[in-house]
Formats: structure tokens, sequence, C-alpha cells
């Protein structure tokens, strides 16, 4: 069983947003697939232990944006890499709200969908929610950016051109990147992972050390 | 509600193929996706029209192959345009057994996954089937062709190089290009799709002409 067969797999960036009782929440998902066309329906897989699957349980709704490739990486970091429970991740962020109140993040994103969950299977870590769609909207004509390019982005792979062919602020070396293979969480602290404690754990999933995979 | 906005959702292209009873059969898919990681499963989507879903809703297995950026469309085509009702798709096709006895697929590919059906979920037009993954093999370092490249392909947006940089031969002219927005099967018939007869349907889901949406 070689698992980087898995890794070929073509997966994009979505940030995932629900609302329940006035309090909202986002988080990113690579997962999001059109399952059927009549009804128009789509399907997403959400780890369980996330704030935002928690509270997509009880909305029985969300929303979702297709991340563009020429999206800063601090806007994926910012719904990525904490969790609703301890900050209000909507605080500083731009959005607007859809006719299910769900709040759309359209900053840096290509489309939107706005979603009514139909069915929710148990993966066990993961949730899936199958959803039917209510309303859709394209918002620009850029490109799409794949979870491959993310993290390529991320790695020092390829480097971000701004419309004006500006490097990007977000590439400084190309250093060993390491990525959870259960969440996707991708390690970017300044410490070399290497170098992380033994009992270093997924701040996203808390799987071990040994979870992690080196990307590059 | 804008259904281009549906068409932004990064999809892969992918070679289905199962058994049972000593008949084999494959079909072209677009969503493949990791759905968790312990145990490892995956979804994928299928009409239900197909005759690889028949055979998979007996068999519960299958085999999923990941196509290559640098495939050719006529392998593509081979599974993807016609039925295995009415002929032998691997008559003239080089596969090997996995370990379930599923006929898999290694040219123009980069990975393969052999799975086993743990549920199968009915959506209406399509069945979703989630599966372990009982063996997975990474045959080469290629890059996957995304849906987007596949259709661009098509239409003649792009042009396929091959290894030794020499232009594909699949490549004639950009004309207009049509797609089904059913089962994403794209007609490229010599007669211009607008001077198709009005009760022309869609050869794979037998959806109307009006069911096609321009791509180009």
């Amino acid at each position: 069983m070689d698992q980087s067969a898995l890794f070929t797999i073509t997966y994009g960036v979505y940030i995932l947003t629900t609302e329940v009782d006035g309090k909202m929440n986002g988080c990113t998902i690579n997962t999001l697939s059109q399952v059927t066309q009549e009804p128009m329906r789509v399907s997403i897989t959400v780890l369980k232990k996330n704030f935002t699957n928690e509270l997509i349980k009880k909305s029985n709704k969300f929303s979702v944006s297709i991340v563009s490739k020429n999206a800063s990486l601090n806007t994926i970091a910012h719904f990525g890499y904490s969790s609703g429970r301890d900050v209000d991740k909507f605080k500083d962020m731009p959005y607007i709200l859809d006719e299910l109140n769900n709040p759309v993040v359209e900053k840096d994103c290509i489309a939107t969908l706005s979603c009514k969950v139909v069915k929710d299977i148990d993966l066990g870590t993961h949730n899936m929610f199958i959803a039917e769609v209510v309303n859709a909207k394209k918002l620009n004509n850029e490109e799409p950016m794949t979870y491959a390019y993310y993290r390529d982005l991320k790695t020092g792979k390829v480097e971000q051109k701004k419309d004006n062919e500006k490097k990007s602020e977000t590439i400084e070396k190309v250093k060993d990147v390491y990525e959870c293979s259960v969440c996707h969480y991708i390690y970017d602290g300044d410490i070399d992972f290497e170098d992380l404690p033994d009992d270093y754990i997924c701040p996203i999933c808390h799987k071990p050390k040994s979870a992690f995979f080196k990307v590059n």
C-alpha cells in the first residue's frame, strides 16, 4: 500500500461557513463535489472535531466559497489554522449574509454556493454532508486554487504571481514541509518540524507527530 | 442561480473498473475523494445508467485509476464514450488484475486504488459508493489530469505536449464545444452541435439537447 497514491487525487481549497442561533463560524476544507445535477446537490466532508461541523449538525445549512488561485495564503490560514471555539473568525473578515443567513466569504474567492443539508453520513473521523444548492454565484473568472498548488505555494515550489506580477510576500525560502495525513494541516511554525518535541500533536485534529508526512 | 459557479469546483479524471462473474467493465468518472484516513476510505459517484454502476452494485468492489495530464484523449474516450453493454472495453486495452480481481488500467495513469464498497448511497440519478482502499499503487510522478484541463484540451484552448514536445495529434482546431450538464459527456461529433436535430439526446445519459451547455 503506497499512501502517496492518494495524494494524486485532485482537490480544491474551499471556505466552509455556517450560522446557528447567531453564532457564525467557518473552516477550510479540500473536498467539495457536485454529486447530482437534478436536483443540484453537492457533498462535503468535514472533520468531526471541527467547530464548524458541530454547528452544521445543528443548522443543517452552509455556504461554501471556492478559493481563487490568486488568494492570499493568509485568508486560507485565517479559516484553517484556528478554532471558532477560541476566536471569532468573522471579527475582522468581510462577509455578506445569504438567504439562509450563512456568512458568505467572497474575498479571495471565485464562486459561492448556498446549501441546505439533505443527508448526513457518519464516516468515523469525518461527517459527510450531502446538500441541495439553493443559490450559486460566480464572482469572477479567476482559476480555482487546487490543493496541489496550495501545497506547492506553502513549500515554496512555486511562487504566487499577483496581477501586477510582483512576487508574493508569502514566499520566503524552501524548507522541508510537513502535512498532517488526517486533516491536511500544513505545519508552518518557525522551528523546523524535525526539531519539534516528540509529543507534538496536530493543533487541528490532535493526531501525533507520527501522523505527519514530508511533502516536498 | 448561476450554474456556471459549479464548474469552478476542481475535479479530476478517473477510470473506474470492476468485475463480476467474469464480466469486466469500466467507465470514466470525474469525482473521487478520499473521505477518511483511518480507515482509508474514498467516495465516488457514478451515473446509475452506467453499466459499471450496475456491475459494482453486484460486485461491491472497484478499481480506480488516476489519469495522467499526459494521457491520450483516446484512452479517456475509450472508457467514456461507449457502453460496456455494447462493447467489450477490455478487448484491446491492456490491464492487470488486482487482488480483488478488478481489471486495473495503468496505461496513461499515475496511480491506482483497489477498493471494497462499504456503503452505497442513493442520490437519485447517481449512486455514491464509499469504499475502503485495500491497496494503492503509485505508478509514476506525472501530474494528474484535472477535468478543467481535459475540457481545455477538448476545446483546443491548450495543446497537450508529449514528453518529446511534439504537439499532440488530438488537437485539430478550435470550435464550439458543448458538454452535457448531467453526465459531463463532451460532444465531439463532426457535425456542429448547433446543427444537430432537436431530438438529439446525450448518448451516455439520454438527456435532451437542452441539457448541453457551451463550454468555450
